[in-house]
């Protein structure tokens, strides 16, 4: 089951917004038709044959094509500036976000103003005030986890506003997260395909529902195998080396039970999963590889050895904001979920050559 | 040699900022002295004596009075906005800095947008262009580490800025930093008070104006306690955990000169420390003391054992640069370098009882 195309949002095109200066006139000419058929395809509206449609935004999308009705409502009176209202106060997971969005609406001339709320909801109310008071022409609130949230307690009119690596429960909210699901399988499917039989999962508290469809991604790939979990093999606790630790504890207690692969629910899990390892001699990734999640370098550089993890790519969910919230502000909708897919980078930790692999979802 | 007594901005006087309403009169009253009194010792002008100006400055402090020119001129047609330039991608550093900021100025209904411009001076440019389109009444730059930084080329005009974990070489500038020196002091000095005679320091790249003023505090504590450094038990070096590691290997090559503590440069470089002693079966405390710099809880509590540490007191750091950017809008001037004390806080790693102590600078 792939959960990225079920929850992806209505009424995704292909437009890019980099390249300024171009008309729809351009295009026509380069594709050799009508401004008609252009403005058909780019639309997604009236009839016109598929493979045309397909060419003509290609062409579009190659040459850096803004439409009009975008470039024309982006320059009519507005403030120029998004704010990003953040809950992350390690500020690990806000700042590459920070750096995408960015990236994406300096392009356009559009500033972005971060302010940090730290799940206090009177001062996001304040934050949302003061950039609302300063007319904004959208609202990005992103936190340090894919959990969800409570509901804006603010009015906030019909401004535009989105959520990333943040989700709540008002069904019209349009929110973009990581593929967890799809992340854990990746893990899991490189562990077999390695040739681990006896793959355990260590992650984090239940209540997170990244920790549930990480779960998920696991048990799909090992039923894909043909393998079947051994329940003792999943185990459930925080987010800490010392819960690695222990888990290798309970994993390693019964040397005909134990693992040969462990996907970890982030690398501080798998850090400490790696040192237990250690401490008992089994050689990894001779005897178990292990892999974790978040690709956080301050711990996969430093874990021996060095550690194969799954990279939620924090920056491009940021560009993807980015490119969302410009739509938005020239008048688009989104609503639902939107999950971009993770990549595996490999390291010693599992043996294989270092590369990446990204997630088919 | 007291580095921050010597270094402390001129300027400073008393008076906090955060209860509203109070006048002059109400503080008159409460010292039973007269308006030209307070006025005296606040603005630390005129003749007066010190007992009564000390008298006068600790009941309007209590008090929370907030003298009249300076709320004048913060309602007086300002945007209540400063901006924050990052230039920490971690966002490690930043993040506790932008909290403390945001207290200050909440108080005074000013808002904070922070912007990341990663070490671009093109990027810092454009935001500082945007921030100064939406006529902030302030600029704080922020950074990574505590080193030296290119001067602005962007022509801000008279708008009062101020450097926080940041700091260049124009004479003009006011920059906040934590006393670097006084911390590696305290960390020497706490390992000599517990009985060490041969403390070695592991540190980072030279570059670094922090590695030096932290080796000169390492090497103040250790001539202060008449011992004289192993000129080999100084290991400079780059700031992770594999070089720590490295480091123990060096040091304990021949046991006869092997320290019994060490000061490390930072947390990451004291984790490979550990994790090398223990990999060596060197007992810590037992054999050997180790203390690391920064506090920062992903490494101080997953290390083995727990990490004593110097804390920089970021978030205190970024309250100051608060307090004084609202004194700068309201007209105060401040230059130079002001350097606020860092704590020790003890942990298993040095035999201790947890405990905090805080630099007598």
């Amino acid at each position: 089951m792939n959960k990225m195309e079920k929850g992806r949002a209505p009424g995704e095109t292909t437009q890019r917004t980099e390249r300024k200066g171009l008309t729809i006139h351009d295009v026509a000419r380069e594709a050799g038709v009508s401004i008609g058929t252009v403005s058909k395809a780019l639309n997604g509206a009236g009839s016109l044959k598929a493979e045309t449609r397909e060419r003509v935004v290609a062409i579009a999308r190659k040459m850096g094509f803004r439409p009009n009705d975008l470039a024309q409502s982006l320059h009519r009176g507005q403030s120029f500036t998004v704010g990003l209202i953040s809950n992350d106060s390690f500020g690990r997971f806000t700042m590459p976000i920070l750096e995408g969005l960015e990236r994406e609406l300096a392009a356009e001339r559009i500033a972005v103003f971060m302010s940090n709320a730290t799940d206090d909801p009177e001062r996001e109310r304040q934050h949302i005030d003061q950039l609302m008071g300063k007319r904004v022409d959208g609202l990005v609130f992103t936190a340090r986890r894919a959990d969800r949230r409570p509901s804006l307690t603010t009015n906030i009119g019909d401004l535009p506003r989105l959520f990333v690596f943040s989700q709540n429960d008002d069904p019209d909210s349009f929110c973009l997260l990581p593929d967890d699901e799809g992340g854990a399988r990746l893990a899991a499917e490189h562990l077999i395909s390695l040739g681990c039989k006896r793959v355990a999962h260590v992650t984090g508290p239940e209540h997170f529902e990244a920790v549930r469809l990480r779960l998920e991604g696991y048990h799909e790939a090992l039923a894909a195998a043909g393998l079947s979990p051994d329940p003792a093999h999943v185990l459930k606790g925080v987010w800490s080396e010392r819960w690695g630790r222990e888990a290798v504890d309970i994993l390693f207690a019964d040397g005909a039970t134990a693992p040969d692969g462990i996907v970890c629910g982030n690398d501080q899990i798998a850090r400490g999963v790696l040192e237990a390892l250690r401490d008992r001699d089994i050689p990894v990734p001779g005897s178990v590889c292990v892999v974790g999640f978040d690709n956080w370098d301050v711990m996969t550089e430093a874990a021996r050895p060095r550690l194969t993890s799954i990279d939620m790519n924090l920056y491009d969910l940021g560009r993807e904001a980015g490119r969302r919230i410009i739509r938005m502000i020239s008048g688009e909708k989104f609503k639902g979920v939107l999950r971009l897919p993770c990549t595996l980078v490999v390291r010693e930790s599992c043996g294989g050559t270092p590369t990446e692999r990204k997630g088919n979802v």
